[in-house]
């Protein structure tokens, strides 16, 4: 209990309650993960990221028409403006950051629709269509103009994670690499109210307009200690070098409280099922993968074992989604500068999702802060200032 | 108290604290407000807004010396690169919103910065100055943009409302609107844990940099909710038109359970003390004033007397810093749509502030959501769905 007069501070919001959500459930303590309801596993095996985009915003999985008519909304929204294409080029041009050009190119897409300001339900849903939809088309455009190629005209008659791939290489991508990203765009769709998806929600509380609020979930994925594992993660690897090396530098990392990036996670107090998911994939394209992908396996297996062992029933620190997607994303020819933007682009759903879900009930948010500095102090003029 | 298996929802964060904090005091009760321990009474009385921004980024009032620096360090970053330039006049060109324009343009920023990646606390406090500097030369070119002028090089020898003045003009300010507008930056450049600022420290404590931070307190800080409030008073007393018609308004609009924009704050439960001095500032300047503000100060006052009559002790909803925001700007000659921006351009200093502290002892926003939803739903093929 917290003394009168000494509030309790509430660090890092861990165990507070904001609002009630009916889109997705994670159960830390099973290691479950649901999107309206739906398992994560059975979603990644069945599903398109066209119908998942329409069961977090619509609640349901579509019909057969409503699925057709959505895929077409999509593609229809796919082509970036002229000058945002202008935009992205000028920032590529200054070397900058791919999620701070994410975020800056995302945040100027306000400009060009006609329905910005309409805070109407039926606009936002719309509004949230095109989001999805452009977010993909500029972390496809940075990848393209890093590797020093032009913007390429989305196709319409592609599906959204094979435009994706094709606007990122200007050519199709393979069944293989396609149904990798399909599975990364799936597992990454939604996760509650994770920091960017609440500052996403904290932007919109204010009645903030949709764009707003998704640049600010942009601005918050940008972190290291949320977007950022997995090409941490796949760093770690490549100082590890050699599957021989692992326990080694391993061993040594624990020993120097060394953060091992990819494990542990503050809801998931068992293993994290979109690691499984995406470990099981990394097992079975091990045949035709390059050797620098079975190497980054084989590292990870390694790391996974020992990690597990040490640390898993123990003091319940598991593989979460970061781990093992580096190698994936690699065996998908993703370079490692993707892959938070990527993150980005197929998180979008879920921010949009829960952006109008709170809209819904929306309250601003606005705690408060334990001042322990000074009071009434004298203004002292300049010059008797020591 | 909760049931068990049914969480508290701490709605819109409503009491919560997350932080111990040593930059803003504000006392709800007794209507009072300190930045580091300084009343803003005498704060605007007698500091500049460069004082104010070292007291709220270093926590002490300034020598003479340290103020001389600070006040360079602020003038020398101002001009604004002739690619953030060009993107104003796109953005202005496509009639963007203003807050819309200072969000993407103010992330923009980062792409010029070369320490934008660095994250040690000198190189934040650097990059903290440049982006107070230069949000207020973004917010002068829109409106000088908006009014159909072109970039004004920014004057080095001016100080920093007096520069916000001069690139927004591109003439000098006169004594008296320039007194006005040192003021409004000064009441408006920190306010603790609010919204903004919140949403500021969501961001960065994902340890995404400092522009992301500010980006994300941009896109929150243009809600109606939180920044529009001020031009949402003036357009009421736009609607009541003529003194003699404010009480009929309000009465009718308390009747019809309408909010009157500018009346009760979250935390003040009594006077705001910013709006206390906009009102004297309103008054000390009727003398020479245009026929335009003489009348909003009519209506501004014979509303403040009717709403406080009326809610005033029995309620506690007084005047907040928004109400007699509007005339005032007017008699400074800004346009209505600058307020917000204004608003940001001077927050700038309090997110940066709270930002840099909130790192020294940083942990990651990561709240729950109680979910609702239904739970192991089965997948049913697309073809059997209805």
């Amino acid at each position: 209990m917290a003394d009168v007069g000494s509030p309790e501070i509430h660090s890092g919001l861990e165990g507070v309650y904001i609002t009630e959500s009916s889109i997705c459930k994670v159960d830390g303590q099973l290691g479950r993960l649901y999107y309206r309801g739906y398992s994560i596993d059975l979603l990644a095996k069945y599903s398109s990221y066209e119908e998942i985009t329409y069961l977090l915003l619509y609640g349901k999985l579509p019909t057969g028409t409503e699925l057709a008519e959505i895929t077409k909304q999509l593609a229809d929204a796919r082509d970036l403006h002229p000058q945002i294409v202008e935009l992205i080029s000028t920032q590529v041009s200054q070397k900058a950051d791919p999620m701070d050009i994410l975020r800056t190119t995302t945040s100027a897409l306000s400009a060009y629709d006609p329905e910005t300001a309409d805070m109407s339900k039926e606009a936002n849903m719309r509004k949230a269509i095109r989001i999805i939809s452009k977010m993909s088309s500029i972390v496809a455009t940075i990848g393209r103009m890093n590797a020093g190629g032009t913007y390429v005209i989305p196709d319409k008659t592609l599906g959204h994670v094979a435009n994706f791939m094709y606007m990122l290489n200007d050519k199709l991508p393979d069944q293989r690499s396609l149904d990798i990203m399909r599975d990364m765009f799936i597992v990454h769709a939604e996760h509650s109210s994770n920091a960017s998806t609440f500052g996403t929600m904290v932007a919109g509380s204010t009645l903030a307009d949709i764009y707003s609020a998704v640049t600010a979930g942009i601005a918050v994925l940008k972190g290291p200690l949320h977007g950022g594992a997995d090409e941490a993660a796949l760093k770690m690897m490549d100082a590890i070098g050699n599957p021989e090396n692992t326990e080694k530098y391993i061993e040594s990392a624990l020993a120097g409280k060394q953060k091992i990036m990819g494990f542990g996670h503050r809801v998931y107090k068992a293993y994290d099922p979109r690691a499984k998911i995406i470990k099981e994939y990394l097992i079975t394209l091990q045949p035709d993968a390059t050797e620098q992908v079975r190497n980054y396996t084989a590292i990870a297996l390694a790391a996974e074992k020992l990690m597990v062992d040490k640390l898993g029933q123990s003091h319940g620190i598991w593989p979460n989604v970061d781990f093992f997607a580096g190698p994936v994303y690699t065996a998908a020819g993703i370079p490692v500068l993707l892959f938070t933007p990527i993150f980005a682009a197929s998180r979008s759903a879920g921010w949009c999702a829960h952006m109008i879900e709170y809209w819904q009930n929306n309250r601003i948010f606005r705690p408060l802060e334990k001042y322990i500095g000074p009071i009434d102090l004298e203004y002292i003029p300049i010059e008797q200032r020591k």
